[in-house]
């Protein structure tokens, strides 16, 4: 028997752990979480279950440390780089050339964020959330002060989330390796956003 | 013994029918289609196992009825209801409005349509994606005709997923009894989407 180490004690940066966590998600975004198998991801990891769960306990730490790598990997110094912009609307356009990006650079755990966290027990889905409110909040107050005038807070939620609509809606469609890069996509959604979208578009004809 | 009948024997109008498929959506929508049992589905229903597989022969033709269920009112009549519109930006409010009320209404179908198609067997599967397909298609021609100048092909897909996006988003977080009431919402992506939300907006001020 390997003895068992808590999840708090992994070294995060371990390839290994890395490598489970990435397997594991490719799975859980194609069949979903419930119908993937410990036996599955281990064979996928290329190792043993047994030198898996030396790692992990459970897969539901496996599903934890996915999306918590990855939410952290989200937020990673996102106010600091936004502090460094004094447009608004520069300010906007970083946000969603980085959400772009970071989302078509991880789909898999992208995917597995936005449609598996409800699995996970209480206690971790709600540090989970509460990055995910963090990461709203920066979004919201990144509008609101791109906004000329005082947005109502009922529409701003709105409008955050019609933004978060385009910018998470990708899992279900885009392939970075189509015909779109990710640059031209985050761009139509800035003009979208912004209102530019079609004074652009028409022009060019 | 009950006879079981054959799906498509189903009198689709049948409240019975009806009723299982809102109280299985409810159920898909909230703990997923593989972790909800036929037990529960028949519980809530307010009715006997038994008597709930008179109607369907098993799990996957209830999910199947409600999406398939949901899908086609989602299609019934879009197309009939454009032609009667010339201005193309009417057109395009009427998808959208048609759109979050219909999502709002059926807040259970919308959910389970956009999260567990992929449960179903591969031949009704392929029933559903194609009338999503067909849904497509409709959005598309309505943007495209919207537009003043002919869009790129990929441009065009890559237009109607971000308006989808922002339509179908709203499964995750909008509470048609909260603070903003459909037609608002729908209003507010309408003007997103053809760029007048932010001179409607600061205009106000």
């Amino acid at each position: 028997m390997t003895p068992k180490r808590a999840f708090n004690e992994q070294p995060k940066s371990d390839k290994k752990v890395l490598s489970i966590a990435t397997a594991a998600a490719k799975l859980f975004s194609s069949k979903g979480y419930v119908e993937t198998s410990g036996e599955e991801i281990a064979a996928s990891a290329k190792m043993s279950k047994s030198a898996m769960y030396y790692y992990f306990s459970n897969k539901s730490d496996i599903l934890y440390f996915a999306v918590s790598t990855f939410i952290d990997t989200v937020l990673n110094n996102v106010r600091e780089d936004l502090e460094g912009i004094e447009d608004p609307a520069e300010r906007l356009k970083l946000i969603i050339f980085r959400h772009i990006r970071t989302y078509a650079e991880h789909v898999y755990l992208a995917k597995t964020l936005l449609n598996e966290v409800h699995n996970l027990p209480s206690a971790n889905r709600k540090k989970i959330q509460a990055k995910e409110k963090q990461y709203f909040s920066v979004i919201s107050e990144t509008i609101s002060s791109y906004s000329e005038s005082q947005i109502d807070k009922d529409r701003l939620t709105a409008l955050t989330f019609n933004l978060l609509g385009m910018c998470n809606w990708i899992y279900s469609w885009y392939n970075p390796k189509g015909a779109m890069s990710g640059e031209d996509l985050a761009q139509m959604i800035f003009d979208i956003f912004t209102g530019s979208f079609w004074k652009i578009n028409q022009a060019k004809d």
